[in-house]
């Protein structure tokens, strides 16, 4: 099972939305304190629609408490600044996958911990990034292709729909 | 070069967020009317952020307007119902990737025109569908990936950073 960390998050109606993400693809979600929101607001929920109470999601006091709670926790780091994209590297089952704050990232003092597994989504010229929500989307399913979409299947779930007219 | 052909959509949020990483990814944006929005609606621009101004788009009266002009376009259809995943099949440059309104997905009687292109996402369960902008994210980076992110170097934009501390 993939793990989807948030460090600070600022905006509800994007957490919202990444927590229908892990809904979907069966990953878990850690939130890291401060948010800028309460974890109940309706716009988190809104966004995460009806999705949110079947999210596994465990909210941190910072991020010592979350290394404490979660040891020996292969992180990888997404940031704009990695000479690696998220393609180049090999996602073990069970790491963890941290975005940072919308506004700032993550800290240069945490990233510097983290050189080889610091990833970056490859963008075009001048644009300041994407949007968090739809990052996470990309690093996690490209995480999930690479294991063939297993824990799907193991979950048993995983619908195969037969093309009908 | 990537098209992005969003189908009647409903909820400016997602098209501005969509818009973005268009811009983000250099791929080319289709937007057929009826749309839920105004083309100009603040909620476009804000989720789009700056970006907007920079994104090729284009907007159609209908599916058949689009068509005509686009002669020949290979068509991917992204669908909940699809038998092939969106990893299963190979990209071509300047190929489209379309995607239905939010609440109904792409109508039934233009899936059928095309079952052997159409695409879906693997999800858990009883879940109804990622968010739109996360769903066209996936797929569109998983082509840029297929093609080695080449359209970014075309663009001769793509920075790869160097890891300072």
């Amino acid at each position: 099972m993939i793990n989807i960390v948030l460090h600070e998050p600022e905006m509800p109606a994007n957490t919202g939305n990444i927590g229908r993400t892990c809904v979907a693809a069966g990953a878990r979600l850690h939130l890291i304190e401060p948010l800028g929101f309460h974890i109940n607001e309706k716009m988190v929920k809104r966004a995460g629609l009806d999705y949110w109470d079947k999210l596994d999601v465990t909210v941190y006091d910072n991020y010592e408490d979350f290394l404490e709670k979660n040891p020996g926790a292969k992180i990888y780091m997404a940031t704009t600044k990695a000479p690696h994209t998220y393609c180049d590297v090999r996602y073990e089952d069970d790491c963890y996958i941290m975005f940072g704050k919308e506004s700032a990232g993550i800290p240069e003092d945490i990233l510097v911990q983290h050189p080889d597994t610091a990833i970056r989504i490859p963008m075009i010229g001048d644009i300041r990034s994407l949007n968090l929500s739809n990052s996470v989307a990309i690093v996690l399913y490209e995480a999930l292709r690479q294991h063939d979409f297993a824990d799907m299947r193991l979950h048993g779930h995983l619908r195969n729909y037969e093309w009908s007219e």
